[in-house]
């Protein structure tokens, strides 16, 4: 018997795109601009859900490693932005802890999965546009997390900073809806559709 | 600018493991019991951290994909053992959703991350060995669990059994404690030793 590896790849227009935004990340502004735009892109070219993430690094200002939502195309449930965004960091760094100088940036509040991850992957800030509400009323199902999860972060040592461009984050979730993107949820009689 | 795929594999040993192993699986003692042999045989072979799970099909008693903790291998933080057979089993399966055959068995209780993946897995039944705090006793962080995790998942449709086989559980701990096995967490000093 024989298991496959479980294989994780961004679409491919992403190095394109990175390449054509050519900025450097020097602050909040830029850095959740470029993921705003990343997650819109996303929904344009139809590859996966509304949400995007990257890694920036903190010393060089500059975009470790990009991530967006390829849950349906991966047929992974664990392929959300935030999880691409940190899994590819690691392995451009070829390291399972990113470090002091490292910082995620997400387009939507993370979920409880991703929210657990956050620990793990030796980032030491967090900056999230949309709020948890804002998926969750486009049909987004975003797990049981803990009330207080912003404190449960700082008490890690991780910084965060949430509703940072808030209104940009959440026009890439009513962009995907208004175009009747798939809104997929485990146990979702949807899914199949 | 060219990023790379996330790749993850299970260690060379887990094929001739699985075959050799030889069984299927009618019930939770079965399932566990393999689930917590597998755990045994990670620590022994030092191919990663002392966690394993699997997940099973109902219908067919069969083992759809195993998975251990192989996070300092794959310098990558989200290689937990329960993220490895829920990946796995939907590369298998080609589905991001599990569907209501498939149940986990992990040989500890999920932290926080692999807690959080579970209702998008698509899985209907979670049983787990060793609790929580049997992790924190030798040094690894579960992360910031909601108390009432077991609701949560049985609020989603997911049956949760704790506790079952708890001793095996905890003694493939211990016996990676008392091997001196690497304790890593994010932001740990210890990390780079």
């Amino acid at each position: 018997m024989h298991f496959p590896s479980i294989t994780l790849t961004l679409p491919i227009w992403v190095d394109s795109f990175v390449i054509n935004y050519g900025r450097v990340f020097p602050d909040d502004l830029s850095r959740m601009g470029f993921v705003t735009k990343l997650a819109e892109q996303n929904v344009l070219q139809k590859s996966g859900g509304p949400f995007a993430a990257a890694i920036f690094c903190n010393k060089t200002n500059s975009l470790i490693a990009p991530g967006v939502n390829v849950v349906v195309s991966s047929c992974c449930s664990l392929a959300h932005a935030e999880m691409m965004a940190i899994g590819i960091a690691q392995q451009k760094t070829a390291s399972f802890d990113l470090g002091p100088d490292s910082e995620l940036f997400t387009s939507t509040a993370p979920c409880a999965m991703c929210l657990g991850a956050i620990p793990w992957s030796g980032v030491r800030r967090v900056v999230c546009a949309a709020r948890d509400e804002d998926a969750r009323a486009i049909g987004f199902d975003e797990g049981a997390k803990i009330s207080n999860w912003t404190d449960a972060l700082r008490e890690r040592g991780i910084d965060v900073r949430t509703d940072f461009m808030r209104f940009e984050g959440k026009a890439v979730l009513d962009l995907y809806s208004s175009e009747g993107g798939k809104i997929y949820n485990g146990r979702n009689e949807n899914n199949n559709l």
